[in-house]
């Protein structure tokens, strides 16, 4: 297949690249660099059956040839408002890609009759009021809150993709992904893991907000891809969750990963007086992905820490 | 001021133009005519300070020399799912109104510090499990309902604005509108009043879905244009609902209805097997509108319904 992957210089999409490459796709990357970075992709450079567009997907695109298939990973993910290329710094932009960046792909979608694939996320279920979260939860957004530039355009880019199955036969689907971690994320991300893994590879206490007892489940990334590519090739229309069940409170993730990674200095208790409010609890429930795609994960989260020290030492300077 | 008006030949659009016209206001219309009507804005030819562009606010546009507000309120809104003009039928053109329109709006009113009225609406509540609703209450809204398409569309176009006034600066303000009804407005909009306000005035039996217990509450039209202009010229910022509180089964109203148009056919009962469900009830909480714009309705739904049968009549030829 000739495959179409906007946000190919992110953290997932630079993966997705990867896996397409090795099953013999052409793929046609394209990215602004606002959050991907180049280094994410530089070693495909001398691959022939990888091209590259830098491009802002929320302006007009246009893409040469056949594209089989379309993937729209491009948004600003991260939560974390210090960071400069978190959606809390990018909020129009965050918008954008959205609704004008899966507009314009579904528009090359429906001209050139691709699969296409929308990168959704459990942030649609906000808040959510029911543990694990199915498919048909329909979630605890606030559509005003600052978080909400986020949650609401991936809510959007959803009904706007299932609009164009419906009224225009798009072969369309929806991946909702649950947090996930591995080489090549951000370190500045702001999320739990690569906050406490940052700290227990510098040899840090530890940093757990409130008493920890907020609970997260983490998907290796090469599990989450798995996922995303079987998605990809089965004729799916609704949306899936994709990630990890093995929940987990933050205090015993930061114990795990003190362990993991031999930190002997502990952990430290600070008040939670962050204004943006994280999820106190987010799980998928993955019955659909295990009836319709046969997935499930198989990293273990000892296995999938091990598998991104070395990338996370890199970033460091410790390596 | 100087004032644009996007949706100016629609039902609520044209009674903002009359009104703000009245107040010596200079009015700038702008409409597609997808589901607006120049009879709507006929009367408004000779009018000097009146002025209409023919355009898709979803595309580009350009209005010349200063805007001082802006008032957002072209979209598809029937949810008939007979209708050609309901969003149903116009499920793209209804999510481009709501991200391209709104984000478009939101340009000129950056460019030019205009003051920014969105025209959001009860429907982002969905089908609500609070009872009334007030504008801290999320929704309970499926991203990938068949009534998402316009939903998701205010919702969207909510978070968008907010974005642009904590990040912009832009001096916006929302208005959720709840039922409403009066002369102009879409005869085949599908919802309950018009379709019994119909077969009250062509001597018919009132048809009735299910036992009727399901609750509705409608504000008159001139009420609800005064609570808009209200919001309009304050400096609010947050969401505000715009409805009548009086809350009736849909029984009681069809009752009523026979009542005030002297009909003597009496009500059917049908099951309800429509399959794009209407919420059960919905109610809205105007604390906020009372206390900020000093807004409470005024109009019975005797005087109401009054008002509203000459155009009804004119329509069906029974003038």
């Amino acid at each position: 297949m000739r495959i179409l992957i906007t946000g190919a210089a992110g953290f997932l999409g630079s993966h997705l690249c990867d896996r397409l490459l090795s099953e013999r796709h052409e793929v046609i990357g394209m990215d602004n660099f606002i959050t991907g970075s180049p280094d994410n992709i530089a070693h495909l450079a001398d691959n022939e059956n990888f091209s590259f567009y830098k491009r802002d997907v929320s302006n007009y695109i246009f893409v040469p040839g056949k594209v089989d298939a379309i993937l729209h990973f491009a948004s600003p993910a991260s939560p974390n408002p210090q960071s400069k290329s978190g959606y809390f710094n990018l909020p129009i932009q965050t918008m954008k890609a959205g609704a004008l960046g899966t507009h314009n792909c579904l528009g090359i979608a429906r001209r050139e009759g691709s699969r296409f694939l929308l990168a959704s996320t459990s942030e649609i279920y906000g808040d959510p009021e029911v543990h694990p979260q199915t498919e048909s939860y329909p979630g605890n957004v606030d559509p005003i809150g600052e978080r909400a530039v986020y949650d609401e355009a991936k809510r959007f880019a959803e009904s706007l993709t299932m609009a164009y199955h419906r009224f225009h036969g798009v072969n369309t689907s929806i991946v909702r992904i649950f947090n996930t971690y591995g080489p090549r994320m951000d370190l500045e991300d702001g999320r739990a893991l690569p906050n406490l893994l940052k700290q227990a590879l510098l040899g840090q206490p530890l940093t757990v907000y409130g008493d920890g007892g907020q609970t997260r489940s983490f998907c290796y990334v090469d599990d989450l891809i798995d996922g995303i590519v079987k998605l990809l090739y089965s004729d799916e229309h609704y949306p899936v969750n994709i990630g990890n069940q093995d929940e987990m409170t933050i205090l015993q993730f930061a114990e795990a990963i003190n362990k993991i990674t031999g930190n002997q200095a502990g952990i430290t208790f600070m008040e939670d007086a962050r204004s943006t409010r994280d999820p106190q609890r987010r799980q998928p429930d993955i019955t659909r992905a295990r009836e319709i795609l046969k997935w499930e994960p198989k990293v273990s989260l000892e296995e999938g820490i091990k598998r991104t020290v070395p990338f996370f030492k890199q970033k460091l300077g410790l390596a």
